[in-house]
């Protein structure tokens, strides 16, 4: 499962950088943070999970060394998507706000067969660590664009939950649901060495965790 | 499972005192309704679950006859319980706003474990049918003071769905929670009719549904 | 949901033909039963869930009358399904072993999403009523073929469940899973109603319940 | 949360003996392996979770620093009990097999109200990581056990769960379960230290981990 070519980690001193570094396996060959950034030879793949303002250096880094972009930062606005388009012609760029595999699979199941259930009635309930401070959750509120119709949201917090996310419907004489349970927070680290891997594979474009997963 | 005693119904023609006539098997000798009544013999037993503006007149077909009395009223009030007080010198009456086998060993549990939980999150959820008014349920609510403390609650409606109720613990690395679903609504008159049992074992007195599930 | 078209019901005697005759309303015309059998007028559609044995008799009931047929008998051999298709030259047929539409959805589901799935360890479970004597349930065996490759499968017998059926799927990170819940035994007979509508719009042609609720 | 006096960890280059010194802080003062031996001043307090073979070296070494002991190694026999038995009249042991705090209420929860479900079916669950090798777990049994009859048991083996227990009850009308959660392998070492500041409190004797849970 580990990325056998050389990748570059932006905010590699972050949580998040510091997963994916362990998931990837080996030592970044560039790491950039905060106050300063090292760089031992050319990365085949960047990873940048951490904040929409340092995205100019982000696309310099990849166009300057041909790389390929996995970008999980949250945030982005209209220009930031539209610097992703225009490195997209050059080299492969995965963009997504969740890489899980699990999510991505349930937003697709969402999208495909709410319709067929379209006179049941819906609701999506998520359950989270005592810590979160947002609710519904953002993935939650992405499911819920899946669904495609507004739907009651309940948020539980409880301890030191990683994160559930269920997706009820029910009618006069029956349920279905679909849910979804992170066991770890290691789970986005992997599925974004997944989207490296699938990256490497193309010459350029934009693609989706879809794709990836898909793919 | 079926009485074998005679017995009387407040309320025969609502929903559930068709379903308690269904569990007790046979036919009420007592039936009592908005516009009428009618008495073959003397009832051994009687079942009110109808409104608690009746209850004098409950009462005193429980003296006439000597009879017990199985109450599920709701919405009683100070001078109610008094009332029923006084009758449970008399003969055995007893008093409870659930039925539910299940649903009282649950209330048992969370008064008896909650406070040792006590340093755990805790939240309530409950699921009901699309057509269910109230929220949370009145259920949920007495759940919510058998675990000792103010918690989150939140309210599905989904269906037609009889009746779920969850309550959950977690803290930084387990959880844990007691889950309670109605398969379908007789489940109030076959304890009803339980509890009717219980009460022809005994003199005099008011029970709870508590000492009849201990029983 | 009633449906208002003269119907008939092959076993109308039995649990499902009654609950059929319960959901689609009114009294059927055509009523076939061990012993007998009554015809006023002539029905537009014939259910028939009962036995493999009288379905040449209900083959030829819908040529005479020129009805559509919902065939929901199980145990049908490859020439009692050649006779289906013979009679679907002349009127439609929908014919399916669960007319459950949650059910359906959760074959599709699993049919479509497993495959992207495939390096994530997979299980099925299935609670039904204590009574039941097969397991797994047919409905579980159907599923696990959906989903593509063997996976254990787990039965649970408790009390008076109609039937929970779950698939799980987990990895290194995260687990999703697709769990559907009957509330009540009538969801059937709900389903063939929707069947029979289904089959009310076409010439001819054997339909899949696939077919119905992707309507 | 942290233990603030001086402890020490035999097997303590193993999973749970690492585990057992980031739950309790600082560096142990007292470190046993394999290979090896460390000592730097005299615990007031000694874990083992390594294996039996090595108990009669913990208690020499509890007896020398009159140290508490908490012992959560499986496997012991009849003789391991009676020597821990004898240690306990010198100083205080917390002996147990399992030292989740959820699972410790689950079995109590079980122990006590399962009696009053006695004519209810039921069945246990458990699922854990793919890697686990016996089946059922040994919590599984021993929530049979507390449950106080033979019940079926269905082990789930997916990805990487940490654990899950779920104990189930149903009748005709409702179902009943009680739901236990591992987020982490962490819990079992956060019990080992609150079991710890428990048996800090006593004198000598031997206490069970429900003992500590009630606290």
């Amino acid at each position: 499962m580990e990325l056998s070519v050389p990748y570059g980690v932006i905010g590699s001193t972050g949580r998040m950088g510091r997963e994916i570094a362990a998931a990837a396996g080996g030592t970044p060959c560039l790491c950039v943070w905060d106050e300063g950034e090292t760089c031992e030879g050319s990365p085949r793949v960047i990873f940048d999970f951490s904040s929409a303002a340092v995205l100019p250096r982000t696309v310099e880094l990849c166009r300057r060394h041909k790389s390929a972009l996995v970008m999980g930062t949250t945030a982005l606005n209209d220009g930031h998507m539209a610097a992703l388009r225009g490195l997209a012609e050059e080299v492969p760029v995965v963009q997504s706000f969740n890489y899980s595999i699990g999510i991505a699979v349930m937003a697709m199941i969402l999208r495909d067969y709410a319709p067929l259930l379209a006179d049941w009635d819906a609701e999506i309930a998520e359950a989270h660590h005592i810590h979160k401070k947002d609710a519904p959750s953002g993935t939650a509120l992405m499911l819920g664009r899946a669904l495609g119709r507004d739907v009651p949201m309940h948020s539980f917090r409880l301890g030191g939950l990683p994160g559930d996310h269920e997706a009820l419907f029910g009618n006069e004489g029956e349920t279905l649901s679909v849910h979804h349970r992170a066991i770890s927070r290691s789970v986005f680290a992997i599925g974004a060495v997944r989207a490296a891997r699938f990256a490497l594979t193309k010459e350029k474009g934009l693609f989706t965790f879809e794709d990836v997963v898909r793919g």
